[in-house]
């Protein structure tokens, strides 16, 4: 347990996430990144949860970056050489560091969910899961002006 | 501040939704049933981490259900008839009550981003935005089964 005097709500661990990756400069710089299989356990006491989740091809996972930064408001990206908000960025340093993947549903297995596209340090502390629904959540003519003209485009990790 | 004795990590409240629905009910069943504008407002303590975020097209907003109940793991959707896991369905209810959009970012003027296809109750608290990157977010052909064969199609609200 953090200390929480300060907060305005309170987060509940339901699982973890287990990945290649054990350390940050390990993982992959964003999902697509990667297509190793990672695997999501969710907790017994939650299980029940995932009734019907079988039938998702693809899933929305909320993770805990609890290795992030909270104070850090500007950032500059390891793809870029100018500082931007942490709002604009995909930088797991954010006032609540919330870590999110639009992942592959491989498989389930009881209360374990195989998936592909997760970019974060094994044992991360999964939030909650959604199901994706391509009507609302697919933008494919999405654009980030920033990145497009970003200075420097960086190999591949993961 | 709730009682978060129970509670593994905290949450700051970082700004408020504004939207033209002010009970759960009014509210459209899902972002793409309204086109009607919102307005997010960023409080002034987290105005610099918006910076560069006008070169978005879209962004994901991420709010505190506040009004949801934690306790819930199997709910029987308005659309359908049988119960369905709240990992599989985009109810309120779950137990870290994370509400979730892929909005059209429209405009920005300061700390207050105008919005479109947010479906939340006026003055729910705002936890995280995040760029919305097409590479990584767009699953046009993502499918979810129980909702493919679900018994009630509604017509929409908002």
């Amino acid at each position: 347990m953090t200390d929480q005097k300060e907060f305005d709500a309170g987060i509940q661990f339901i699982g973890k996430i287990h990945t290649p990756w054990t350390s940050r400069d390990q993982c992959p710089r964003n999902p697509m990144e990667t297509d190793k299989l990672c695997r999501v356990v969710v907790s017994e006491e939650y299980a029940d949860g995932l009734k019907s989740i079988e039938g998702c091809s693809h899933i929305l996972l909320f993770y805990w970056l609890d290795q992030a930064d909270r104070n850090k408001l500007l950032h500059v990206p390891p793809v870029d050489d100018k500082p931007h908000g942490v709002f604009a960025i995909r930088s797991p340093s954010r006032p609540n560091p919330i870590g999110f993947s639009a992942a592959d549903l491989v498989s389930v297995d009881g209360n374990e969910l195989t998936v592909r596209h997760v970019d974060c340090v094994d044992g991360t502390p999964l939030i909650d899961i959604k199901p994706y629904f391509a009507a609302g959540d697919s933008k494919p003519d999405a654009t980030v002006d920033w990145h497009v003209k970003r200075s420097n485009p960086l190999p591949p990790r993961g």
